[in-house]
């Protein structure tokens, strides 16, 4: 097939016409199709029905401690979730805190805990002019949603194959003391799936932050949640190295099973050094008596340790692999070679993150919503929801059934190729 | 009995000897009882029991709108939800968010929120010299940490018999514009039991605060937690009284199932005008997705309605009256008529309030600490863990056996005597 980007304005026409037309015709089947939010598909949550089982009136709510989970207490986390989740996130137990449902709202803790009462004796980041974050782009819209709600300045980085481009990374972080935290999503990365090189985590590890209080919010969100069995991407564990690099204060893990059980209703946790650890235990004790352990202890129940999570995850990887193969056979059979887009071919995670020629991203989600398929905004992917370039749009395969995703992708395609064509028209 | 502070020197004396064998015997038992926290008992854990049973593997998992409560969304609650809680703490269920499993997570997130954000775009708290909050004492104690935790200055405001001080509090929140708050617990205080007045409760609504960010922080956790099913305290709804006072939005309601079904695992709720709701709601999307629904759904197929809520507290009730009648029953017997301490005979709640003659209170929870009896911390129900007069003490009778606590009373009665006599003994 001849590339958009080599041919003359009477072959873009002709193009265009034909277009118009196929457009038209899929805008006229009234579809009502949803791509835009990483959500797990209903048999995928189907998987974990059994954990509704899995403690009734008759069991022990007990703790391997004794600790009756039914009662108030045990800010941190009974000692059995603390194990489970510290074995999927690769530190220790007493280097972990268990709490509920929502990473997300960890995240937003561990923010508001710095701008409200500093990191290790730093002043408040309420009392500073100027705070920063770096942002590698393209990345996840609710982090920098709440570095926005704090008024913290967003720094696009760009990510390149192995990782955020880590010359910036060191040049902002090792020079300018308002550099107060990174978002990463290290593993599988929202949206484009990838993992950070070895050698990317290494240089993480051994920054040397201008600012004291600095610390890699490392949202290790997809850890476990490979695409296929024999062929997975292996993350060095940064904490470990940010330990043996002199810097083991540097670094909040987080991560959740919201991905793994259930997504409204899983239990989430923060990792870091001790030092962390007590500080946050600390201040958590204002905050709440304690987290619901009822919920740790069903999922330990159910999950038993990681290898239980891994076969588990291994059964979400055959419902959604063939979603992905959908998503990315659609991609090169309708667009391959046409120079007009470009995408990842993710071994994880949740999304496939899709890159148009510069100022086509917009009028795509907007062509592609007037045909009936809701996709991520155009934009959601940068800090302000603003893409400088105007071209990377995420696609989440998960929740629509292969039927609806074929459909979708079909639509996709065709408002790719017209908002191209147009926009080489416009030349 | 003679009163002791009746009695000549020679009669205190000969009662300190007899005091000093009492307690050395009492300390000789090796005793180990907690009656500091406000924790239910195993056999009122047991009272919710079927919770666990009531979703299985085999449940619809939808809400009676729909909503799969297994998935991500629905950030403000399911319907039903919002219905049952909105019940018990009489408000519509569009006046009501439901959160995760704790209210003081709730109220720390509420300062939080006016610290990091302003409250209806009044300057964020962070930005201010000074805020202040009254705090009615003998209060909640970790209603004091929150506010301590800010750098909030607390104010103590006696309280009555039929609430707080109110030419007290009106004269600072109509006055101080500094003063953004109050905390209440309106009905059975802790730690005294207290029931608002309807006077106390409509000169709340009628409040013409200085600061237009001014908010009553009105922590109803003990609603539904009556000792009698005859002999029940009844409050005014604060919204609707504040509504027809021309304050809409000068309340902030809390609450949650804590003490109701599980105290870990329960479910909480904030309760204000629309407008304050829509506030909330709107930053709330930026710190999580949403709260545990299955957790939602499993409370409203437990309870079903308000009815079902009252009729399992009186389940509870039955549980903690001879364990009330225990402590008040002792304390009658054996410190009636002596002049060294009054206590208050509460219809609901979790605590007896007992004030000692002035300067005895951190001794007696000492003798009794050293006699193997952990009682409150003195002070702990003043702001900065400071009683003026040193005189208050927190008794919670829930958590222990009767066993446990007639002799935990017995060893209680003797430190108060001879921490009194010691006292009378210095003059």
């Amino acid at each position: 097939m001849k590339a958009y980007t080599e041919m003359s304005r009477t072959e873009l026409e002709a193009s265009h016409s034909r277009l118009i037309s196929e457009y038209e015709a899929l805008k006229a089947k009234g579809l009502k199709l949803d791509m835009s939010r990483g959500k797990p598909g209903l048999d995928q949550l189907d998987l974990s029905m059994d954990m509704m089982s899995v403690l009734d009136s008759s069991s022990s709510l007990k703790s391997e401690e004794g600790i009756d989970c039914r009662n108030y207490g045990e800010l941190t986390g009974i000692g059995e979730a603390k194990r489970l989740l510290a074995e999927m996130m690769e530190v220790e137990p007493d280097e972990i805190i268990i709490y509920g449902n929502s990473s997300l709202n960890v995240m937003f803790d561990t923010v508001a805990r710095s701008y409200i009462h500093g990191v290790m004796g730093n002043t408040p980041w309420c009392r500073l002019d100027k705070v920063k974050f770096l942002c590698p782009v393209p990345g996840y819209d609710r982090h920098f949603a709440i570095t926005e709600a704090f008024g913290i300045e967003m720094i696009n980085i760009p990510m390149t194959a192995s990782g955020p481009d880590m010359d910036m990374v060191e040049k902002y972080v090792n020079s300018d003391p308002a550099v107060k935290g990174i978002w990463c999503v290290p593993k599988y990365s929202n949206p484009q799936g990838i993992t950070y090189s070895d050698e990317t985590v290494l240089r993480f590890a051994a920054l040397k932050p201008a600012a004291p209080d600095f610390r890699i919010y490392w949202d290790n969100a997809y850890c476990v949640h490979h695409l296929y069995e024999d062929d997975q991407d292996v993350l060095v564990e940064i904490l470990d190295a940010c330990k043996k690099a002199g810097n083991p204060d540097m670094v909040y893990k987080f991560s959740s099973t919201s991905k793994i059980s259930f997504p409204g209703s899983g239990i989430a946790a923060i990792a870091a050094s001790k030092a962390n650890i007590k500080e946050i235990a600390a201040l958590l004790s204002v905050q709440t008596i304690g987290h619901d352990k009822l919920n740790q202890l069903r999922h330990v129940r159910f999950f038993k340790n990681l290898d239980g999570i891994r076969a588990h995850m291994m059964k979400h990887a055959e419902l959604i692999r063939p979603k992905f193969k959908i998503v990315l056979d659609t991609l090169e059979s309708g667009l391959g070679g046409l120079g007009i887009g470009s995408w990842y071919n993710p071994k994880g995670g949740y999304f496939v993150s899709f890159d148009s020629m510069d100022g086509c991203a917009k009028k795509i989600v907007r062509l592609a919503a007037e045909a009936g398929v809701k996709m991520t905004g155009a934009g959601a992917t940068y800090p302000y929801g603003k893409d400088p370039r105007d071209s990377n749009i995420r696609i989440a395969p998960t929740y629509p059934s292969t039927e609806e995703l074929a459909e979708a992708m079909k639509v996709f395609v065709v408002c790719v190729k017209l908002a191209s064509v147009e926009k080489l028209l416009e030349k």
